[in-house]
């Protein structure tokens, strides 16, 4: 029953998350002997000025 | 210092959330022999484009 | 499909435990209209030097 | 590779997260030996509804 | 900047976590855009008294 | 009520998290006007081999 969450800067379309999670899916599948049925992948999205790397937001980079 | 999060999909209610924090604090208390204040909820809506089974997006089930 | 995270100290019983998840899954089921089988529910133990109020490790309070 | 996660109410301006986020990266730089650049931090924003203390949400206390 | 969280149960090989990263952050670039020096994965391990499903910790199940 | 979470390779001391959850405290306190008492931090503490950047872990670093 692997958990997956993926923290993200918004903007992705649905296709784009549509493919991530049946990636992931997969390489959990392959990699961690488990079925796909098992597989929970959410996604949480964050604006540019709620993720700093080095002391900075990012919209500040 | 229980701290509880919940992911949910978005839509429910103040009075559906209302409802879920305080028997999730009742369960907490009761189980974890601890008070009431010190157990803390959090609830994080997400859509269902951001929410995957199996390797599908809820908005494709 | 709710996911509940309960971070608490280490510590608590098998049985704390089962009774935990138990009256949690019955808070969601009841107040957030799902089924018992899409409630995942993860418990991540802290030691007291893994956790602060107010600026103070557990072990010092 | 120190990642930091601040869940807070909404409501804060720009100004206050770039303060925020430039001081817990020096708090996390100074005492756990490591360089600015190897420091994230992410914020989550959550509502007064979706936050509780001893059962009860922010909005109702 | 992705930030990818695997919560799964303990007791997978250094091969099998060595796998499953890469995979991962293959499948982040791909889908997302992004740099593999922009993805940073960790896994979380959680005992089976520790996770539940319908109410039911997975040592009971 | 802001809760803070830092996710940090294992093998800190105790005087170390000490310093540290001070500092965070302070520096929220500061930034989003709130009174110490407030603010709760927490930190996982992860091996060598449960963290990856840019695909590899960090034990293959």
């Amino acid at each position: 029953m692997p958990l997956v969450t993926v923290k993200a800067i918004a903007g992705r379309t649905v296709e784009q998350k549509r493919g991530l999670v049946k990636d992931i899916t997969e390489a959990v599948v392959k990699n961690f002997n488990t079925t796909p049925d098992a597989v929970i992948v959410d996604i949480i999205e964050m604006g540019k000025e709620d993720f700093a790397k080095a002391g900075k937001l990012l919209i500040d980079s």
